[in-house]
């Protein structure tokens, strides 16, 4: 185990944020675009924590959007490093709605985006390696090996 | 043909937007998950265009990003209806960078969205059958099939 | 003909804006404000393609607002180079309104914007002649000069 | 005098805004659109001071921008009502450029918007007189009939 | 203990923001006003989430900034419902800033924060009671009423 | 007197904001976040007028919110530097809600903010005397050396 490899646990980033007007459609709900802003900070964030430099995202798998958010809702995103290859990381985001009056707590989605860490002049530079550690996390490092092979395809780079 | 069918050609949303500070990262360079927001918003008027309803975004297939879009430059965004399902549309988006300074035009990545047409109580409702005419909507009116495919087994509905 | 003329065509900027809630006044109708800001971006994007430098706008001419725009609707806007003098640009935006949902799409206004070419030092300099073509381009192009004139005097300039 | 009327010194809004990132252009200059939208506000909280009804912008006369405002600085803006005509109020805008630091306040530009009355139901509804007294509200109370006459020209209304 | 009353920590919200260009001033560090934005919304949202209804903040304790955040930093904000009276509750927040690249962690500030809890009509009414169970949790509920002396005080109410 | 001292008129901001959809909550009423994130930028505005320099928020001391401000209403914020310590400065800002329509103004609340001046290193630097007038000024003068022991202590600084 290389001396720069950190845990998976480590690179938790909790974000939560509230669903206004300007987020919303005709019915009130939660725009799809405004939520993938989110995922995609808090999912940055996340990488930035693990490989302590500037990251860019290099893509996002596919996103399913289950369940419509409320305006006035509160929308709760949980981004965690899952596998890092070289200079790529993959980090997996899930996202939770919550309506506080209802006192109701839904899930809304998850998805996987692919960050890039850059050195001071903008170019790809390796991530320390990660250490999963829970069964989730160990689960998710080894299927990242498919998703990212899925992923190189879908986007024509193999 | 049904009456109601409608032709690709009419679907077509473009929109223009101008890299602000506040839309970039460390480098000045957009980030993906604005990026994300502004497909969002022209893939749904575009399937608005098309359905004639409001429409709330189902799922996105996986975006790949590849070229950085710089703070000054224009997004310019392209989008279409490729195929009606039942009450499910897909849209696909494409996006350029250019610099004008440079004169420089560049393609960003493209994407495909899938909305669902809703009645005035938020239910899915049918929307108009779609025609392609081009060779190029023609191909992808017809293997919007596999891509159906592939995103409902991904979302586990299939 | 000198052989950095240009097109008027080749300096269409088309922009499409969906109108949410922050964007609109008691009624629900876009406010006038909101509307400029987005005409003054297209405009400005018209006439950087067209000089390939930055540009700043030097002034708009009187705009008119014949019909509101409703929240949730599209806005269309247009904007084309109509005339070059020597730092200075005309560009003219042409806004439409559409409701996808009643399918109805309306004219909004529209308005001649005056933008200045400058160095890399902020300074003005020359842009490139305008080659007008359609009847329409030739029509705007001869009466730019009147507008000029209106123009500066209103301006104090002349 | 009508009892309804109202003097013109009571219409005056004042509002100042600093010069944010987003509000600018390639050289940090604020861009003419931003200003544009906070003249529109800053007028028709004046009209609405008078009429004490919504208000919408029906129109704007030739804005011309002589001195590019720096991002940092604070941006002056004063209007006040200067004529009623029936539905219709003219409200001129004028904006000043202040930079703290270096103790220099600059002239910006200056516009006059027309605004109508709206009754409960989105309908022009008649605004009460205007009583200008100082000289200056005086001038702008006469001048007011000739550029009334200018725009609804150039606006294809008369 | 009453049926209601819940726990402190079931009222712990986390939200984290990223440092945009247009959260900053002149030196590139995070504005204070927009930093009291966003610990606003933490409180408001954990002041909900401990009584199910709409809440309206009242006031807010004395508030110092001891350390400049950067643009490009990460801001996170943890906020707890410390004592409940009878409509009002108290919300602690804390805020940390966060240099990923830098590996730098540091204590930004804190506020206690007032809410009332609303019923349907706007008017308030009672909140459930709350179980301090850490040492710091049973210290703040006790000192809260000091606070709340201070607090009442210092706006006229005491 | 120092030649550098200045008095509290000059340093007098008004603005005048419109509370928009997104700065509101559930009951369509401005949530306490954004106004504070007003009253800093007026303050700072008032500071950097005084002491001709960036400035950096200190602190602010607590702030009460007695009345509701709708959605629709005007905003108006009126700062003035009440006392100079060496490098630092307090500002008062006081605000007024405003229905236009049912002509109704009505004080919102106010409070005391503290601003360092900063040389062009963003080290403390001295700031200029203040010279306080009117009665007011003066009370606020004298009462800003309670405020100040009360400020330092609160934030364990005394
Ligand atoms: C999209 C949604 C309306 C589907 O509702 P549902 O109860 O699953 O309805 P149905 O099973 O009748 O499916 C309706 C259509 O959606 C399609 N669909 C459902 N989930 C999908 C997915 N993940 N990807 C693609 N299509 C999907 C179905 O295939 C069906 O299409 P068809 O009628 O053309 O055959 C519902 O999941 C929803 O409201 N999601 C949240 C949408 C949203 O708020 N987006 C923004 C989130 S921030
Ligand atoms: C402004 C508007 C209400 C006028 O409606 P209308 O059907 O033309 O009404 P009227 O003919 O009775 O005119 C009403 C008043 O507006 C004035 N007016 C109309 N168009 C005008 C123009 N372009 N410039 C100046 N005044 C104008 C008329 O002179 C009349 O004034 P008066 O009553 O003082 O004599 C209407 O054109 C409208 O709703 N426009 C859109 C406003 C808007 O949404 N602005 C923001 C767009 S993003
Ligand atoms: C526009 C600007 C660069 C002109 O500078 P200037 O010192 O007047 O320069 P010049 O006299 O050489 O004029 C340059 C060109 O601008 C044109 N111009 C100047 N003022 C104009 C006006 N109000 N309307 C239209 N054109 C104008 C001149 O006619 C000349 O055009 P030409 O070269 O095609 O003949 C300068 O006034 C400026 O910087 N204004 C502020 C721009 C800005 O920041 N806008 C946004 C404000 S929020
Ligand atoms: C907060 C508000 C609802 C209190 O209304 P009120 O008529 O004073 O009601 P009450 O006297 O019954 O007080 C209700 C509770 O608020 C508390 N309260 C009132 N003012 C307070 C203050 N400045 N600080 C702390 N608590 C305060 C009272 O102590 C009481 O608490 P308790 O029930 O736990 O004992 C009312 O002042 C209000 O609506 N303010 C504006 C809130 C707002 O819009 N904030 C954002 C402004 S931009």
């Amino acid at each position: 185990m290389d001396v720069k490899d950190k845990k998976a646990g480590d690179t938790i980033v909790v974000m939560t944020e509230l669903v206004l007007p300007n987020d919303t459609n005709h019915f009130g709900n939660l725009m799809g675009g405004r939520l993938m802003y989110w995922m995609d900070i808090a999912a940055a964030l996340s990488a930035m924590k693990h490989c302590n430099s500037p990251v860019v995202t290099a893509s996002v798998d596919h996103i399913s959007f289950e369940n419509p958010i409320r305006l006035g809702n509160a929308v709760h995103l949980e981004a965690k490093v899952t596998r890092v290859f070289t200079t790529s990381m993959e980090v997996h985001v899930r996202v939770w709605g919550e309506d506080a009056v209802k006192q109701h707590r839904y899930q809304s989605n998850e998805a996987f985006f692919t960050f890039v860490a850059l050195d001071p002049n903008g170019k790809p530079q390796p991530a320390p390696g990660l250490i999963p550690e829970t069964p989730e996390e160990q689960e998710r490092y080894k299927k990242a090996l498919y998703r990212r092979q899925l992923r190189l395809m879908l986007s024509g780079k193999l």
